[in-house]
């Protein structure tokens, strides 16, 4: 399975000429383009073209409105909330990302959360808004599939509600924490039962108790929480302040839209917005968060492992290169984006 | 080690005399008292009345100042700053939480940092103190000592730095999620060694990266984070916010207040307060999260498990039943406190 590049340009031609086809309007299918291409860029591979086929065929069924009037309401002075009218959650995003940032520079912090939306891709992407402000990011979301229980228990009525940190740098790369509440994501799961490979111990258990290492059987298993208790009331309270405050699924009402192409999915999201100014002089900040890496980085490395990463400090190099040599994309997954194009009656992604 | 039960009222008495032994002035003698209490109510043992010979120890030794004189600066209409003057910090984060609560009530959302502060016992208790008002609160701290690495490293560097949640709910008992970033508490590992059992493989690591379960070397060891490098990016980004961005002690400039008695700690804290109000009615809110929480209390149970137990959900009535039937205290910790008093020429600790 050796991976092609592709032109990151090819890329976000396809997702709008894909977007346009299934009657999204000209700016929102280039804003779609520019944010699903993004995670391709930064890494998060499961999440950028990658989806595209899904979003299409939940767009054609009637599960997500592709001309969605996206409204925000300001609620207070630093909240507001974003109706995204069942449209695109990458587009839902954005215009919290935009609100929470412009409220936050009146008021120092803002809290926004959106109701009525739907997957958005790479969470870091939203939480990394912020940092050209000179701002904190934070950012979580209701996943849009249970597959974790919650702990002592033998249901998947939890999501793998993954939340991100955006943390502003100065000659360092910012820190960019993405990170699910399982011990790996489902989409991980996936790929180890596609290669046929067994899982290792510790990402799920049976319905029995035990745990599951064949990944064929991994569609009857629980993922696990980090931390045990920690990670599933962690994954509990994003939920309920991503979803149940927003007025958004949560718990036993999510769909599971891998299976599901015509429900609305009414998935959740908030997005903090924090001005650093407010706390401490932004280039003081920014010495002492590069210092403080450097010194993390710099620690003693533990036999085992060859070098300290930090969360996200490859992102900045990796999405320069994929700028420049094109965006990686498996061959099965370049078969299935032709299979959409012919559907759609669009243009082939072009190869480089 | 059977328990004593000693009456809440003579808790806080003791805790109060020590206070103004050491040269407090009564109110916050008093306050400090109420709050390192609320922890022994709640069931957050290891952060009440068995800290108070420390916090002596340290306020005589001239490490942390009784007699502070906390400011709070209003730095945008929804942040503020708390300047501890290097006082309890339970006094710091009970200015920091009202002030939070009370922007908030005007901007929907408030974000306070504080510096110059010092160890504030139990974090869910601050992050609780958002409940009475409608409010979510959230709160974490850098930790007094560095007991875990960064992921793939060897040196001590991150604390355990532990971070709240509360969650309001309706009937049922509002969420409180308080938990270390690490797989257990160091405060564990400590009780495991006195009583001489081994560890279970997954709490700590020795330098030679390899499983550590003698808890008599523990004090080499290195804890672990949950979820791997996902818990050590949540100590570091909580770290950088509550610690760094508040001009807070972060890292290699942590403090061991177990072994330095003189040296301002320069704790780091924030605590975020949420209106419910500005995102949904209350009420709808409470019955939403009542009903979600009986969803996931009533789902499947595990083989292994006798029940499921949600975050706080033992709290309210465990507080009631203490502050009925005392406080639980082991001779061990009675003893310590006997002494205090002795040394500080107070009334020791009255028995039930």
């Amino acid at each position: 399975m050796l991976e092609a590049r592709v032109p990151a340009l090819a890329v976000a031609s396809l997702i709008k000429d894909a977007m346009l086809a299934v009657g999204m309007p000209d700016v929102d299918a280039a804003k779609c383009a520019e944010l699903m291409l993004e995670a391709d860029l930064v890494g998060a591979d499961a999440h950028g073209v990658f989806r595209l086929p899904q979003y299409v065929r939940r767009i054609k069924a009637g599960g997500v409105n592709p001309k969605a009037n996206i409204t925000v309401e300001k609620t207070a002075p630093a909240t507001a909330m974003v109706d995204g009218d069942n449209g695109m959650g990458h587009l839902v995003m954005q215009r919290a990302a935009d609100t929470a940032i412009a409220l936050a520079k009146e008021t120092g912090v803002a809290w926004v959360g959106a109701r009525r939306s739907n997957h958005a891709g790479a969470a870091g992407v939203y939480a990394a808004m912020a940092l050209p402000h000179d701002m904190v990011g934070i950012y979580a979301v209701v996943a849009n599939a249970n597959h974790m229980p919650v702990w002592g228990g033998a249901e998947n009525i939890l999501g793998t509600n993954p939340v991100a940190f955006a943390v502003p740098a100065g000659q360092e790369p910012p820190v960019v924490l993405d990170i699910a509440t399982t011990v790996v994501s489902y989409g991980t799961v996936k790929a180890t039962k596609l290669q046929g490979k067994p899982m290792p111990e510790g990402w799920m258990v049976g319905k029995d108790g035990r745990p599951l290492t064949d990944s064929a059987k991994s569609a009857e298993g629980l993922l696990l929480p980090i931390g045990g208790h920690k990670g599933s009331g962690l994954a509990m309270v994003l939920g309920l302040l991503a979803g149940t405050l927003n007025a958004a699924d949560f718990g036993r009402d999510v769909i599971d839209f891998n299976y599901n192409d015509t429900d609305e999915c009414n998935t959740g999201h908030f997005i903090i917005a924090l001005d650093v100014s407010r706390f401490i002089p932004v280039a003081a900040f920014k010495a002492e968060v590069d210092r403080h890496l450097r010194d993390l980085r710099s620690s003693k490395v533990l036999p085992g492992f060859d070098s300290i990463r930090l969360p996200g400090e490859q992102r900045q190099a990796r999405r320069a290169e994929r700028a420049r040599d094109g965006v990686p994309i498996y061959p099965e997954v370049l078969e299935l984006l032709d299979k959409l194009a012919d559907e759609l009656t669009i243009k082939r992604l072009a190869r480089s």
